[in-house]
C-alpha cells in the first residue's frame, strides 16, 4: 500500500494566554484545535484533545504566566497526551519561557531551573520549541533539538520610530545586558547609554542604582530590557534619567511580567510610556494608561508557518533573532 | 589516595507537608536538612540548600498537595539542585503520589499523567522513590528503578482493632477496588462486602451508587479506599449502608485529599469516624471532630532507615506492602 | 534534489500466528512481506527480510504464544533487522501481549515483566505498538510512545446478540475485573453479576471461589474475561452458576491462551459455548466442539489502515477501546 | 546519620547451567543466592528472589543454552527483578554468549543479534558483563560499559601440555580465525597450520573444505576454535588431517554447543579427544568417551572475586584474555 | 492547514576531502551545499550553513583524514549545526571511517575508539551513516541505527579485469583477513594465496613476515586489503612474492591512508601498480607513477540517491557490500 | 561475601598541559597515574592505562589547548578507556574549557559547540566535570550532572594586592562582561570602569573600541577578563586607557590562550604586566618579560581533594566560584 505523505498543522492553546493563541490562529487563518482542559477538585489538571491529532504537526502554545508552575505542568500534560495520541511532531510554543533567569548557579547548591524546564519539555515529548526573546541566548543550548528563536524587536522599534519626535538615546538599565541596547541602537539609529548598577546576590528583585553613562540630557531615553518584572530597576533608572535631564523617559520590553509592585511603581514613575508586547497576558487591572501593548501574534504566526512549511525562520527577522 | 567510604543520610522537606517531615525527622532522631525555599514575585520558586550535600544519601520529601502542580515542581527543582550539588543518591519521598488516578487512558487522546510524573522525577535526577499506598500497583512499573512501596494498613487496622466493639464488615465502595477490602479483611479478620457502582466516564468525581453485596446489617461497616477526595462515593456508600441496617459506618483511607465539598459531605454523613493518615496535611479548618488522623511518620522513618542501611523494606511490612 | 514524499505499508509476520497474519493481509488486500525465519541447530533464530523495506511503514505481527519467550525474541530480532534496514517506522503488532499479568509486584523482589517486555520492544527499535484487549490499561503507561489499543468487544458481543434467545446476565468471574463486565453490560444491555473469589498470593493459577452476586437464576450467564488461560477460575465459576440456577452458561474472552488443563476443564464443564477470538492460534487438537473462534483480523486490518493513513483509531471503536 | 559503606556479593543462577553455578559458588566458598524460578502453564517465566538483595553486588549467571531464547529471557527477567529490588550493581555472567556469531550483517536486511542481546541486557538493568572467550572481540564494543573478558585458554592448553607425548601442531580449521591458533601456538610453543575453507554465504552450518597449510605429517594436530556447534567443519578438518598423515588429531574449544548432528559426527570422526569446558552443560547423553570436559569454574570464581574486590582481572590471565 | 510533504536532498562537505565531495555532487548533478568553515586563531572550528536546511535530508561528507581528530570534530560540529537548524534527517557520509582498527581491546585498559566515534556521531545528531569498506563488519553493530555499507570492490576488480594479461592470484597479506581475498577471488575468478604473518601485540605498524601459501609462481599476484597505511606489511609481502617467483605484483586497497614511510616503501618496492580509490585525498606529493587512483564518487552518488529515494542500496552492489 | 568499601583516587593527565598536572599531583602529594599515549602514523591516538583503575575515582586532566581538537579527542578516548576498565567514577578536569565562547547561536545555522563538547564528554563516560572560570555560567547548565566550578580570582587578586602601590580601578574591556569587573572590584576594594565597544557580528576576534566610563586618570587600571586570546580588545583598551591618563595599565585573565598575534600585541602595548595563570601551558617562546604566570595547581588540588572526600567545594572559595 502506498500513499503520498501529507502534513497537517494544528495549533492548541493552554489556559495561560488564550487571547494570544486566538490572535495567532486568526493570523494563520485557522481554527484553534479543540482541547478540554479543566481542574479536578484537588487541583490535578485534566486534559483531552477533542479532535484527531494522529500524524499531525501539533503546536502547543503556553506562556509561563502565573500560576506559573501550573501552567508549565499543563503544557507538559498536553504534550504527553499529544505524544500518546500519535501526533507526528510536537512543538512547544513558549512566548515567555519561565524560569529563564535561573539559567546558571549564582550560589552553590542552587538549581539551574531553566535547564530543568527544557528537560521537562523534552521528557513530556516536545520535538521542538519556539520562543520569543529568551533572557539569554545560552538557553538554546539547554536543548539538544531545534529551538526557533523569535524576537519582538522589529515590532517594538517600529512603535518608537513612529511615535518619537525628539532625538532618542537607548539606555541599558543594567551593564550586564548592554548588548540588547546595542542591538536597539542599531535598529533605531540612536546612541546608547549604560546604567551601571549592583544587584544583591541572593535577592533577585532588589537592586542598587549606581550611575548613568552616555548622552541623556534633553533626549528621549528608551530604557530597554527583555522583561519588566517587579519594575524596580527600571523605575529607579527612569528617575535617575530624569534627574540627569532626560526630556522623556520610555520603558520597553518584550515580556510584561509585571508582578508584585510593578504596576504601582510604573504608575508613579516619571516614565512616559511603557511599551510591551502580549507574550504574557496583561490583566485588565494592570492595563494602565501609559501602557502600550503590541501584539506578537503576527510574528509568531509567520514563524509557525515557516516551521510547518520548512521555510527559513531567520529570514523573517533578517537574522536579528539570534544575536543576543 | 585511599579512603574508607562513608555514607551520610540527609532528609529535606518541600513546603507541602512540613509537619510530616518534622515528625519523620524526629522519628529518625535527625535534624531536617537546611534548605531555603521561597517564591519570587511572579511565582517562580527559588531553592538553595544551605548545607553541603556532596556525597550524601539525600531524601526529598514532598506530598503532592494543593497547589499540587507547584508542589510537584518544587520537588523537581529541589532534586535538580541536589543533583548539581553532587548528592550521591537522591530519593524522592512522595507520601501521596499526585495524579495517580490518571494511570491509563480512559478515553482516546488523554494523557497518562501518572507516568509523566514518574518521568519528570527521573529527569530531574531522582534515583529512587518511596511512596505510600499507591492508587494502583502498576505505577511501580512506570519507573525503571526501585520504588519502595509502603503501606499504612498496619496503622489503620490497629486503630480499628482497638476501637471497635461490635463485629465488623469491611466494605469496598467500588467493585473495581475490592482487593483493598480483601486485604483489610484478612488483617482485621472480618468478612467483606462490595458496593457496586457505575462511574460516569469523563467526570471523575461524580458517581452513581448501585447496590451492596454482603453482610452489613447490625454490623460495624468499614468503608475502605486508598484515598478520600471529594468524598462523594464514600458518603453515598455510607448512607446506603445505614439504609441496609448497618449499626455503625466508618470510613478509612490512607490519603486525606479532602478536596472541594469533602468536609461538608463527611460532616453531614452518617459516618461515625473518618480514619485517615497524615500523608497529606489536614488544614485546621478541615479537622472535624469525627476525624482521626494517624501518623505514618514512624513507618516512613523505618523505611528510610532501611533504604539507607540496605536493610529489607518488605520485612517492615511482612510483605503486605506489595500486594495491591 | 526534491521529491514528493511517499509512504509504503508492509506487513510482516513472525512464526507464532501466521494464520492471523494471513487473514489480516487478506483484509488489507496486500501480500504479506517476505521474510526468512528459521532456527539454527542450537536454537538461535535466523532472520532476513527478502524485500526492500527502506523507508517503509513496517508492521511486525507476533502473538506471544508458546514457546512464548522464543516468539518474543523473534519479534525483537525482526524489529532489529528492520531498523538496520532503514524502515522508516516500525510498529509491533501484538494481538496478545505476553507477561501482561506480571504488571506489578505482587510480592517483594518480583520483576515487573510486562514493563520489561515494553522496554525490550523499544530497545529493539519499535516506534509504536498495536495490541488487543490488554490485561490492564496501565500497560499503555509502560510505553512512552503511542500504543494503539484495540478491542474485540464488538466482535464478541455481536455473536451473543445473534445467538442468545433468553435474557442474559454478564458475569465477572473476579470482583477485581468487574469493569470488563460493566462494559459488556452496556453493550449487550444486560444486568451484571459479580463472582467474588480469593486468589492465593504466589500461585497465580489456583483460585478459591467464594460467591455470586446478582441475578443469575434462569438466565443465560456470560462469563467474561480478557483471557482464558488454565480455565480454572472460569470453570469453577460456571459450576457455581449452574448450582445457582443459571439456565445456560457461556464463557467468553478475547485471548484463548488455553494452557495446561484448560481444554479438559472446558470440555468437562457445564459451559455451553466458549467464545474466543484468534488473537492466539488454537491448535487443531484444542478446537473442541463447544468453542467458537471469531476472527479479529478485520478489526486489526482496520486499525493498521488507520495507523498507516493517519486516521483515527478511536473512531473505529467509537471510543470503547480505551475504557478498561 | 553516617555509616561506613559495606559491600556484599551474591551469586544467583538461572536454570541453564546450574552445575557450573554450583561449582563457581563452591570455588568462591559461598552459598548460591536463593531465587524461585518456574514456568507458568503458558510458558511465562516466574521469578522471585527469596532473600534481600538491597545494596548488594549481584551476579546473575546464565549460559545461553537451549532453549536459548528462554534462557536469555530468564536472565533478563532476573536482572529486572534485582534492579527493582535495589541491588546496587548487577553483573550478568554469561559463560557462553548467545547469538555471538550474528555480530555483523552477512547479507542486507539481516539483524545484528549479538548487539541486540547486548542492548537487551542493558535495558533489563545490567551494569556489567562477564563472559568467556567471545566469538569476536568486537562484541565488547557492543556494550558501553565494562565487559570483563575471561579465557579458558590456560585451562585447555594445560591439558594438552600434560597429555600429549609427540610434537604438536596447532591447526586453525578456518583461515578467518587463525589468530586463535596463533595464540595457542605461543602458549603450547608449537607451530601452526591453517585450513582454508569456503563457507556458503547463507547456510551457516554447511562448509566446503579446501586445503591445509603447514607441517601436519606425523604430528599431533590440535584443531582449535572458540566453539564446536554442529561439528561439521572440525570433523571434515580432522579427516583431511589424517589423510595428510597426521599421527593424532585433537579438537578443542571453549564452548561445547554440540547441537544437531555434532555428537554423531565427533563419535565417527578420527578425532582422538574432544577437549572442551563446561561453559555450557553437556547432557549425559552427549558425554561420549572421547570427550574431556574441563571446568572453568575456578577461572570464573577468580574473576568474580576480582570484580567484587576491585582487583585486576587482566592479571588473572596475564593479559591473554583480551588479545583475540 | 494541510500540505503534501516534500523532501529535499542537500550534500555538504567538510574540509578533509573536498575533491571527492565535488565529484559526488557532480555525479548527482547537484551543487554542493554552502557552508562556511574556518579556524579561529586558537584552533577552534567555526561553522555556519549559508543556506536554509530546514526540513532537508542533509548529507555531511567527511573522510577521517589527517589531521584526523580535527576532521572528526569538524564533522561533529557540522552535524550539531544541522540538527539545530532543523534538518529533518542527517546522514554522516564517512568514506573512510577513522579509528576503525581500534574496534576491540587488544590489551586490558585500552579504549574501543571505533565505538566511541560511532557514539560521538550519534550524540552530535547523526541519524544514519554511509561508509565504504569498513575494516570489520562488526562496526555496523556499534551503531543502533542504519549504516549503509558500500564497497569499492566492483571498481577495483574492474581495473584488474581490464589491465591484467596473465593469470592472476589474489593474495591476502594477512591470514586474519583472508575473507577479503576470497571475495576478490570470486570476483576476478582467480585462485587465492595466503600470507601468514605474526604481528607484535602493542606496536601496530611493525610486522613479521612468515610464509606464503598458494600458487604464486609466474603469476600476477594481487595483494588485497581494505587499506594501505604505512605499507610495511604489503611491501614485505611483495618482496616475498617476488622471491617466490611471482611474475608481477600488484597492491590494491580501498583506502589510501599512506601515512609515514608509506610512499617511500611503495616506491622502492617491487610492486608494479598500487591501485586505490579516492576515499581519502592523495596529496600531489604522494601521487607516484605506479599509483592508480580510481574514483568511488559514482558509487557514493548512487548510494546517496538510493538513500534519499528509499531505494535499495544492496541492489547497487548485488549484495556484495555486506559480506566481509 | 562482605567487605568494607574503599575508594581510591587516581589522577591522569593528557598531553595538553602535563606541567600543570605534575604540579597538581605534587600539591596532592600523589604520583600521576601511568598512561601510555601516542600517535599512530596517520594521526590516530593510542591510549592505554598502565595500572589497574578498577573501582577507582579517576580524574582525567586535559586543558583544551592547541591542537585543540586533538586534545579534546584525546580526553574523550582516555575517558572511554577508563569506563571500559571499570573506573567507578570519572571526572573530566578541564582547566580551560574549549569552545566555551560558542555557547549560543550568534547567527542562524551556527552550532552551539560548547554544548556539543559537554555532550561528547558525557557520551565518552564522564560522570562529573571540574573546570576553572568558565566563559559563561550557563555552560554549567549544558551538563545534567555536577560541574564543579573553580575560580582563579583569589590567586589573581592576591597578586595585585601585593604588587600595586597606587590606587587601582578595575576595568571591564567589554560592557557585556562587566560582572567580572564588579566581582574584582569587590575583591580588591576598587571602583570599576567600563569600556563600551562594538564587536562585528561574524568575526569573533576583530573589535571596535568605543569609550571608557569611570575614573581612570592617574590610577592603576586593571583590565580584567576570563581569557586573553588574540589580545586585540585588551591592547586597544590599554591604549585608550593610557590616552585617558591612566598611570599604569595591567591586563589580567585566568586563561592565557594567547593565539595568533597575541604575544606581539602584548609586547608592543602600553600594558605594564600581563597577569595570567597556567590553566593553559605558555610555551617558552611566549613567556615575555611582562608576563606573570600564577599557578592554579593548589586550587585545583584542593578542589579535587574535596570532590574525592565529599567535602564542600564552595567553601574553598567562600562561594565566589559561582557568581558570574
Amino acid at each position: 500500500m502506498e500513499l503520498v505523505s501529507n502534513k497537517k498543522m494544528i495549533l492548541f492553546s493552554g489556559r495561560a494566554n488564550p487571547e494570544l493563541a486566538d490572535e495567532v490562529a486568526e493570523s494563520l487563518d485557522v481554527e484553534l484545535g479543540q482541547v478540554e482542559l479543566k481542574d479536578f477538585a484537588n487541583g490535578e489538571i485534566y486534559c483531552r484533545f477533542l479532535e484527531s491529532v494522529r500524524g499531525s504537526d501539533a503546536f502547543v502554545m503556553q506562556s509561563h504566566f502565573e500560576p506559573i508552575n501550573k501552567h508549565i505542568m499543563e503544557q507538559l500534560i498536553m504534550i504527553d497526551a499529544l505524544k500518546r495520541a500519535s501526533a507526528k511532531r510536537i512543538t512547544a510554543v513558549v512566548p515567555f519561557f519561565g524560569y529563564a533567569r535561573q539559567d546558571k548557579k549564582g550560589l552553590g547548591r542552587e538549581p539551574i531551573t531553566a535547564r530543568l524546564i527544557a528537560d521537562l519539555l523534552t521528557t513530556a515529548g516536545a520535538n521542538r520549541v519556539v520562543s520569543v526573546d529568551l533572557h539569554t541566548g545560552q538557553i538554546q543550548g539547554f536543548f539538544d533539538y531545534p529551538l526557533d528563536h523569535l524576537t519582538a524587536l522589529p515590532i517594538l522599534t517600529a512603535w518608537f520610530q513612529e511615535n518619537l519626535d525628539i532625538d532618542a538615546t537607548v539606555v541599558s538599565p543594567d551593564a550586564g545586558r548592554v548588548k540588547v541596547a546595542e542591538r536597539w541602537g542599531r535598529h533605531v539609529d540612536a546612541p546608547i547609554a549604560i546604567m551601571h548598577k549592583k544587584r544583591a546576590r541572593t535577592t533577585a528583585n532588589a537592586t542598587e542604582m549606581l550611575e548613568v553613562v552616555g548622552e541623556v540630557k534633553d533626549r528621549a531615553c528608551i530604557l530597554v530590557d527583555d522583561m519588566i518584572d517587579t519594575a524596580g530597576t527600571i523605575t529607579q533608572a527612569a528617575e535617575l534619567l530624569k534627574e540627569r535631564g532626560a526630556a522623556e523617559v520610555y520603558a520597553t520590553a518584550t515580556h510584561a511580567v509585571l508582578s508584585g509592585p510593578a504596576i504601582d511603581r510604573l504608575k508613579n514613575s516619571p516614565i512616559e510610556k511603557v511599551v510591551v508586547t502580549n507574550t504574557l497576558p496583561v490583566p485588565d487591572g494592570n492595563r494602565i494608561d501609559k501602557m502600550e501593548i503590541l501584539s506578537v501574534a503576527p510574528v509568531i504566526a509567520d514563524a509557525l508557518t515557516a516551521v510547518f512549511e520548512d521555510a527559513s525562520v531567520s529570514e523573517i527577522f533578517q537574522g536579528e533573532n539570534e544575536q543576543m
